[in-house]
Formats: structure tokens, C-alpha cells, sequence
């Protein structure tokens, strides 16, 4: 880390410690990141005989239920009385841990923002943010090795679960020597990794497993193997019982196979609306091909939403995935 | 490392340091491991200019084919006249490499034997056992540091496959603080991890997919949701043009389904041939349950072949495990 890092870091060390207590803030659609720092950081401070409440306004996933301290989230704030320091923990703006939160809401308030989000606006009156971090969890491990709060398990096994999903199992490109060093620090507290890699992905319900069943029966492939198209309609998610949100990562699946470059998966998620995501390999910008579609994203990963019937949806996509592939390949 | 550990290394690398030539072997069925952890150590002596030879005995997998160096690896042994000095790697014993090899073969050379499996039976003129290592890829690491080798992306491509393939990921029991120490210092060389898992762990063949589509398909629940039993028959490997190497790690669809305690894969692989795998998750001896049909393996993960047809094997599986959940249960 560089001086100027270590300088904040140790600051905000100082801060914490002057503090009695705090509200600690993450973002909605939580994921392990946000929960096991915030948690992580919490139990940390609880250690140190500061009051701490936890807020988070989203539906916690189920594999999330494991960690310690998971059962003190809040969902709703009180309607008044609040402490003196608010901590927004992988937040990169202050409303996405709550919406209409601003500006009242944090009026004369201390304000800190611990974030590694590169797009972070800085709405703190004390901002930490790290783009390098891979996660969140990282940058609060390094805090409370500043604070010289000795590691839990506990403690451990919320950051070791916010580095973990926010790296893919140390597969993303995010992944970076820091993530590996500071896993084998957090290993040495005995935490059971086997048991925490099965819960967070490997097990899945039976209406999850189902649903891909029904994903691979839908699968089709165009464009001599280069173009892999999922379908799943408002039947499929009936039939397996699974909600939409069950439908996550099943687009790999078309995206992964031999050969493809270009990958959909099409959800009909109301009647006459498909919620459409695009996955690209190599050199497909998906981006673009959203963007026809009033959508957007990356250039290997983007959606979009179409208001149609599937059988309108799929013809759609399909031309325009065709058609990006055919540019692409004369270039 | 203890003492005697590090005086095995020490000796190891002094001896290395001496000879001009020499064959490397590895086993049977190749894995990440096996084939990494001999790239990585050939690899590194051919840089200190020794003349060094590969074999393998097995059909390489595919997702192995990447890694540098590995057409230098011959599968047939050279009639007469080989080096001095043999360096068996991640080989349990001799007749791993090759079978019907001892003693003659080996009569008279330097035998060296470097390996992490506990059953090893010490055949070699030198041993380097190392049962705690998760990978046979971590000691090359350790040998290649303590002969003073610079670390290339070459040769850390090759450990950091043995390590992330015989750790699934780092998320099976054998993974250490050291799996992660090493695993930072091999990403300190550049190495692309978002490719190597792409490819190791991601990327599917079409048949492979629609195969998995058929397992998912023949899926079947019992005893109100703690058995799973995939069935898959001739006609669903003709069909998907799938070979039955495809079929590996299906039987954890089975297993991770949530409730599921006892899971099985039936393979038709050949007419009235039925290969089953068993695995459990937190109580049910499989082993116990193999056995019963001459077969064996570990209390979580074994297997056994029935001689029938699928319909009478299938039933034959789901009555003994029935049996063993209800017996398991009443006590």
C-alpha cells in the first residue's frame, strides 16, 4: 500500500477508536462482500465496547445465513435517533444502501465511506476508497489490523466469504496477490473453508437444479456452434417452482460451451416482458448489441429489457446477435 | 517445513545441481498435478541446461493442453538406454508410471521419488514424501526456491494448475495457509488465472453440456428428498456423443442438492455394465454401501459395477440405499 493510503487507514483507525458507538450501512441486492464486511467490521468494533447497529435493506441471499452475526441486520431504519457516525460500507453513493436517504438524512452527521468501487462519489466527510481492492473485505481486513483488533474466526469467516464471492473463488480478473495473502491469514483462525465453499456454491435448491434442467433442454446454438441462446418462459419458473432470481449465472452455461463467442439468455419475467442478458468470450461488444435494445453494460457482459412475447424476443435477438457476429467476423 | 524436511529439500537440490540428465515420470490418468508439478521441474532444469525427458503413460486431457511445455511429454518409454537419474512425481509407486516396470527398469539408477501421497511406500534411491502437502506441485515450489530457480510465468503456470486442480479451487480440506502463501507468490509472474480457470474449470464441450442436460433430465428424488439418483443409459451417450470421461463430477448435481444425504450416478457402459458412483455429505458410509456390491472407496465418495441391466441395477441402488438411510436415521 502507498503512504498516502496507509495515512488514511491509519486516521480512520484513530476515529474508530474515539467513537462510543455507530450505524453501519450497506448496499441494496446484498451480496457477501458488503454483508461480510459490514459484519465483519461490526463484530470488530462490538469487541472494542462500541455500540453497533447493522442496516441493510435487501433480501439477504439464503447462502448468506451462515455468517456470524447475521441475525443483528436491521432492514428497516428507526424513524429518528440515529448515532453520530454512520459508516457505508461498499456503497458507491450514499443512496444505495437506502434510497431517498440524502442529503437530510445524514445532516450533521459523521460520514464515513469505506468503498472499492471506482465509481464511488466520495459523499463522506471521511472517504477510504480503493479500486485495487478486489473486495471490500480486503480493505477491512487491513483496517483492522490498523486498529490492532487480533482476528476471529468470526471476524474471519465474513471477510474470508466477502473475498471469495467477490472474486469468484480467486478466478476473476480482480484477483490480485493481496487476495491470496490475505486468505492465508485469515485460514490460520481455522476457519472451515470446505464447508463455507459448499455453501456458498455448490448447494442448491432442488426448484435451482430444476430450473437448469430447463435452461440446457431450452439451450439452442446458431451460427455453426458461435451463438448459444437460452430460453426460460413463465412455465419453466412454475413448473421448477424457482423465482427469477434463481436464474442467475445460468447464462454461463451458454457462454461456456466450446466454440461460442456470443451468448443470450432471455427471461420472460411478466407477460409480454423479456429481460434479456448478453455474455460475449472474446470479441463481441454485447454492449452495443444492448444498446439497440434500450440496454446497456459492458463489452462482455449487458442486458436489456424487451416488451413482446418470447417467441418476438427471441427472433429479435438472434437477428441482432447474428448480425453483430457476421460485422464482427468481416472485420 | 521442519528440520528434517528442510534437510530432505537441501540435499534434494544439491543433488540436482549435479547431474547432466535426466527422465521425468509421472502417473497414470494424468491430473493438473501430476502433469504441472513435472512441466514446472523440467521446466527449471533445462534452464540450469540438464537434458531432460517427460513421459506419461495416459491420454492427456484436453483442458491440459495449454500448458507450456507439454508436448515435450512422450507416452512411450525408450526401448534401452535412459538417463541416469529418474524423477518420479506425484507417483504413490513406481508402477503408477508405468506398469510392470519394476524392479529391472529401475535397477542401478538414482531413484528419486518426490510425492504428497501418504500411502507412498518409499521406492525410490532418494524420498521426498510430503502427505501435508495439498499438491505435489507445492514441494516442486519449495525445491525450485531452495536451487535458487527465478520464477517464470512458464513455471508458475504449471504449479499454480497442479495447485488449483488437486485443491479444487482451494475449497477442498487439503488447502493451506501455504496453498495460498504460494499460490501469491506464482501471481506475482503475470500469470492470467482468469484464463487458466476459464479453461480449467469452466469451459464445456457441447456434448459435455447436453450430457449434463440428459443427467439432469434423469434426475430422481427419493425418501421424501435425502436420496438422489441420476441415471444415464447408452442411448444418452450416443445421443449427446458424449464418452463416459464426460461424465465425471456429475453425481455432485446429485449431491448438492439441498436435503440430499445419499447421491448416485449409474453409467450404462456397456451392455449389462452399470458403473455406479456414490457419494454422501455429512453422515451415510458409502463405502458400506459399495461394498455390498464388491465394491469400496472412502465413507463420502465410492463406487462400485453391477452386472444387469439398468432397470434392475437402479433398483438394486435405491433399495440399498434406502435401507442405509432408514438404518442410519432409527440411530
Amino acid at each position: 500500500m502507498d503512504k498516502t493510503t496507509n495515512k488514511v487507514i491509519s486516521e480512520l483507525a484513530k476515529k474508530l477508536d474515539t467513537i462510543s458507538e455507530a450505524a453501519l450501512l450497506t448496499h441494496i441486492s446484498p451480496d457477501g462482500d458488503c454483508i461480510g464486511s459490514m459484519l465483519a467490521l461490526g463484530i470488530a468494533l462490538e469487541g472494542l465496547n462500541k455500540k453497533i447497529c447493522y442496516y441493510n435493506p435487501g433480501f439477504l441471499p439464503v447462502n448468506l445465513k451462515f455468517l456470524p452475526g447475521v441475525d443483528k441486520i436491521c432492514s428497516v431504519l428507526p424513524p429518528e435517533e440515529f448515532p453520530e457516525t454512520l459508516i457505508f460500507i461498499d456503497c458507491a453513493e450514499a443512496e444505495r444502501a437506502y434510497s431517498g436517504l440524502c442529503p437530510e438524512f445524514l445532516q450533521g452527521k459523521t460520514v464515513i465511506n469505506i468503498d472499492h468501487h471506482i465509481s464511488n462519489n466520495g459523499f463522506g466527510t471521511v472517504n477510504w476508497i480503493d479500486a485495487g481492492a478486489a473486495a471490500t473485505g480486503e480493505m477491512i481486513f487491513h483496517l483492522l489490523g490498523e486498529m490492532g483488533v487480533s482476528m476471529t474466526k468470526e471476524i474471519a469467516e465474513n471477510l474470508y466469504t466477502a473475498i471469495i464471492t467477490d472474486t469468484g473463488r480467486f478466478s476473476y480478473s480482480n484477483t490480485t496477490v493481496e487476495s491470496f495473502r490475505i486468505a492465508a491469514e485469515l485460514l490460520k483462525t481455522g476457519l472451515d473453508l470446505v464447508q463455507i465453499n459448499n455453501i456458498l456454491f455448490e448447494q442448491k435448491s432442488l426448484a435451482q437444479t430444476r430450473l437448469l434442467q430447463k435452461a440446457l433442454t431450452n439451450l439452442e446454438l446458431h451460427q455453426q456452434g458461435t451463438m448459444a441462446v437460452i430460453v426460460l418462459t413463465r412455465e419453466d419458473f412454475e413448473e421448477t417452482g424457482a423465482d427469477e432470481s434463481l436464474s442467475e449465472g445460468l447464462v454461463n452455461y451458454a457462454r461456456n460451451i466450446e466454440k461460442v463467442e456470443a451468448a443470450a439468455l432471455l427471461k420472460e419475467i411478466a407477460p409480454d416482458e423479456i429481460k434479456v442478458s448478453f455474455r460475449s468470450n472474446t470479441w463481441l461488444d454485447v454492449n452495443q448489441v444492448a444498446s439497440r435494445f434500450g440496454g446497456g453494460g459492458h463489452r462482455r457482459a449487458s442486458g436489456c429489457s424487451i416488451n413482446g412475447t418470447m417467441g418476438q424476443a427471441r427472433q429479435m435477438i438472434v437477428s441482432a446477435l447474428e448480425e453483430a457476429l457476421n460485422v464482427g467476423r468481416d472485420h
